[in-house]
C-alpha cells in the first residue's frame, strides 16, 4: 500500500499555517510500513480538488484527505469525492447525535448547516470525532482506499491514532490490530542510537522500529500488527526488551511524556519540593516546570539571577566565590543551588550558570555550562559542554538539568 | 502568474519535519500578488520528481523547488530539471569561490562533492546563498519559470526575501523592484483590524495589504512594485500613513521585531534596568527577555514566586496583603513589582499574578490576571481577562505585560 496525503484549504496556500497534518500522518504511516510518496495541498476549489484527486489515483492506492469537512459552503471535500466516485452522501445517525450533543454541551444553538457535517459517503467506515463535530471516514472503491479526516489537528490527530490506524489495518491484511509505543531517550544522538540498533532495525518488519531525532532527544516508535491487541503488545514487549538491553541507560520514558513531566512526576511521588536559580537559562527551566498544571505542589519557586549583582545580593552567593572562581564555575553553581533550596524552603535546589553565547564570558566559550544540584544533604555540580546557538544552548541546558535530577531521583528511589 | 511549490526531500514524506518552506514562500508570494494553487512534496527520487514537475508544468507558470541542491548523491533536483529542460549544468565561478571561502572560514577541508553545489543551470539568474553553500537560481523556458532554492529554511528564507523576490519581479512585469514592509499590531484581533481596513484592502492592488493573525498579535504585510526602490517605498509610505490613521494606536513595530525586542530596545536607549516577579507565568517573561543576546545590560533578574510562601518569604510581600486581598489582586501585583525593583536594584519592576488555569484560584476563574508595574516613583497594576488554555493565558499575559511597559516607556519618551 502506498499513500498520498491531500490537504485541502486555501489558508495553507496563503501561507497562514503549516501543513502539520501531512507531517503527523506521514510519521504515523511510516510506523505501520505504509510508504508515503506524495503530499499535495490544494485550495477550497472543487475543480482543482477533483484534478488533484485524479492525479493521486494514478499514483497511489491510499489517498488521505485532510480538511474541508466543516459546515460552511467552502467545505467541499466530501461533496467533491462523492461526485467523483459516484457515491451518495447519507446522514449518519450516530454522528448527528454527537453533533447535537456537542452544541448542547457548549450551550449553543445548532444552526442548520451543521447537519451537513453528519453526512458520510454511503458504505464508509465512520471514524468517530471525539474532539469536534465532523466525523472522518474510510471508503474503498476498486483498488483505491479513500480516507477523509477533519482539518484541525486537535481533532484529526486523536481520530487517526485511535480509529484511523485501526481502520487502515483492516484494509491492509487480515491482522486487524495495530498498536504502537514510543520509547524516549536522552543523552545519545540519533545516529549513535541507530548504529547500536542497526542489526535489530534491519531484520525487523513486525514490529517496525522507527527512530526520530528531536531537540536533544531521540525517540523510537515501535509498531506491531497482530490478530489481537494482546498479541501485538507481546511483540512490542519483546523488541523493547532487546532495545533496552542495548540502550537502556539512555531511556527515560514512554509515549508523550517529557523529561520535565517525568521529573515532576517523580518529585510528586517522592513528596519532594524543588527550587531553582537560573543564570544563562533566564527562567526557562522554571517556565517549563510551571507549564504543567499542578506545579505548585512540587515547585516552590526561584530566581533568575542574570547578573553577578543578583547572584550576590538576591541569591546570596559569596562575592568572593565569584571573584575567585567566576560566575561560570562549579563553586558558583553549588552556592546557587544550595541557597535557592534554603531561601525557598525546598527539599532540592537546582541551578544553571554558564555561557549561552554568542560572546565568551570570563574566558569561557559559549556552551560552557555548570549545573548545580543540592539534594539529600549534598551539593554537587556537573559541567556540560554544548555547541549550538544561544537558543539551543539554553534549551539543552534545561534538558540536561532535568535529566540529571531525574536520574538522581530514580537512583534514590531504587536505592 | 500562478505558482506551485515543490518541496523535494524524503524526510518530509517520513514525517520528520514540517514543510515550513511552503508556508514561508506562499506568504511571500501572496504578498506580491502571485497565486499559489498547489504545494507538492516528493521524495529524493528522480523519476517521481520528474513526474511531479510535468504535472506542475501543466497547471502552473511558476514552479518553485526547495531542497535537493546539496552535495550528496541523493540531492538530484538540479540534475533532474536540467535533463527535463534539456539544459546544461555549468560551474558558477562566484558560487565556487563562496563555497571555498565557506570551508576556509569553518576551518574544514572541502571535499570534492562540494563542487557539485556550484553547478547552475546554464543561463540561470543566480540567487546568492549568504547563509550556506548551494546557490539558488531562476531560469525561464517557454511560458514557464523555474526557481530552485535550497532546503534549509535558514538559507532559503533570507535568499528568497533578498534575491528571489527581486528576480521574480523582473519576470512579472517591467516594474522590476518589489519591496515590502510588515506592520505589527497588538491588542486588536485580525477580524477587527480587517474590518477597519476593509475599504483600503478592497481597492488596493499596489501596494497589496495582507493581514495575518499571529499569537495575540496581527501583522499587515505591505508589498509594492515600482520602477525603482524609491518609488516602491513611496507607495508603501503612502498606504502606511492611511493605515496608521485608522489603527495606529495598536501599532508597535516593523518587520521582524517583537514586543520583547521593542521593550528591550527602549530600555536600552533610555538607560533603564528592569526586574521581574512572576507567579502564573512561572518565568516565561524573564526567559523571553533573556533570550535576546545582551540582556544583561538592561535586565537585572527576578523571582519566580509560584507559591504564596515564596511571595512572602522571598519577594517580601506582606502576609496581610495576601490574607486580605488574595494573591490574585491589584495589591499583591503592586507589592511584587515594587519589591522586585527594590531587591534587584532595578529602575523598573514588573509583576504577573493571576490564574493560568485549568482550575479556579481564590474564587477567580482562569484568565484573571493582574500585571503590576513599578516605575518612575509610581506603582500601579492593570487587570486583564483572558479566555484561552493555560498555555495561551500565560503567553498572552507575558505579551500584555511587555506591551503595557512598552507603552509606558514610549509615553515617557514622548512627554
Amino acid at each position: 500500500m502506498n499513500a498520498e496525503i491531500i490537504a485541502v484549504g486555501s489558508e495553507l496556500l496563503l501561507g497562514q499555517i503549516n501543513n502539520t497534518n501531512a507531517r503527523f500522518l506521514s510519521a504515523q504511516l511510516a510506523g505501520i510500513g505504509v510508504n508515503v510518496f506524495y503530499h499535495t495541498v490544494v485550495g477550497d476549489n472543487p475543480e482543482r480538488l477533483k484534478k488533484a484527486l485524479e492525479i493521486a489515483e494514478g499514483r497511489s492506492s491510499l489517498v488521505i484527505f485532510t480538511g474541508g469537512l466543516g459546515p460552511t459552503k467552502d467545505d467541499l471535500t466530501k461533496e467533491t469525492i462523492a461526485r467523483h466516485l459516484g457515491m451518495r452522501l447519507v446522514l449518519d445517525d450516530e454522528a448527528m447525535v454527537s453533533i447535537e450533543q456537542f452544541f448542547k454541551r457548549a450551550n449553543r444553538e445548532m444552526t442548520e448547516n451543521n447537519r451537513k457535517q453528519a453526512l458520510i459517503l454511503e458504505g464508509a467506515d465512520v471514524l468517530k470525532n471525539e474532539h469536534g463535530m465532523a466525523p472522518g471516514m474510510l471508503v474503498s472503491k476498486g483498488k483505491h482506499h479513500y480516507m477523509l479526516l477533519p482539518g484541525p489537528p486537535s481533532e484529526m490527530e486523536p481520530m487517526f491514532a485511535k480509529y484511523g490506524l485501526l481502520a487502515l489495518a483492516g484494509k491492509m491484511d487480515g491482522r486487524a490490530k495495530i498498536v504502537s509505543r514510543v520509547l524516549r531517550f536522552f543523552g545519545i544522538g540519533e545516529a549513535a542510537l541507530e548504529t547500536r540498533l542497526e542489526h535489530l532495525i534491519d531484520k525487523q518488519t513486525n514490529p517496525t522500529i522507527a527512530p526520530l531525532a528531536g531537540e536533544g532527544e531521540v525517540t523510537i516508535r515501535l509498531t506491531a500488527r497482530a490478530e489481537s491487541d494482546d498479541l501485538a503488545w507481546q511483540l512490542i514487549d519483546g523488541i523493547e526488551t532487546d532495545i533496552m538491553e542495548i540502550a537502556g541507560e539512555h531511556f527515560y520514558g514512554y509515549d508523550d511524556t517529557s523529561l520535565m513531566k517525568e521529573l515532576s512526576g517523580l518529585l510528586a511521588s517522592q513528596g519532594l519540593t524543588l527550587a531553582a536559580a537560573e543564570s544563562l537559562t533566564g527562567g526557562m527551566f522554571q517556565q517549563e516546570m510551571t507549564s504543567l498544571a499542578g506545579a505548585s505542589k512540587i515547585f516552590k519557586g526561584g530566581f533568575v539571577c542574570y547578573t553577578n549583582e543578583a547572584k550576590i545580593n538576591v541569591v546570596g552567593v559569596n562575592a568572593e566565590t565569584i571573584d575567585n572562581y567566576g560566575a561560570v564555575s562549579e563553586q558558583c553553581a553549588c552556592e546557587l543551588a544550595d541557597n535557592a533550596a534554603r531561601l525557598l524552603g525546598a527539599d532540592i535546589g537546582i541551578s544553571f550558570t554558564g555561557v549561552a553565547g554568542p560572546d565568551d564570558l570570563e574566558g569561557h566559550p559559549p556552551g560552557t555550562v555548570f549545573i548545580g544540584i543540592a539534594a539529600g544533604g549534598r551539593t554537587w555540580s556537573k559541567k556540560i559542554t554544548l555547541s549550538g546557538s544561544r537558543k539551543l544552548n539554553r534549551l539543552r541546558t534545561v534538558k540536561n538539568g532535568s535529566h540529571i535530577l531525574l536520574k538522581y531521583l530514580k537512583e534514590a528511589q531504587d536505592a
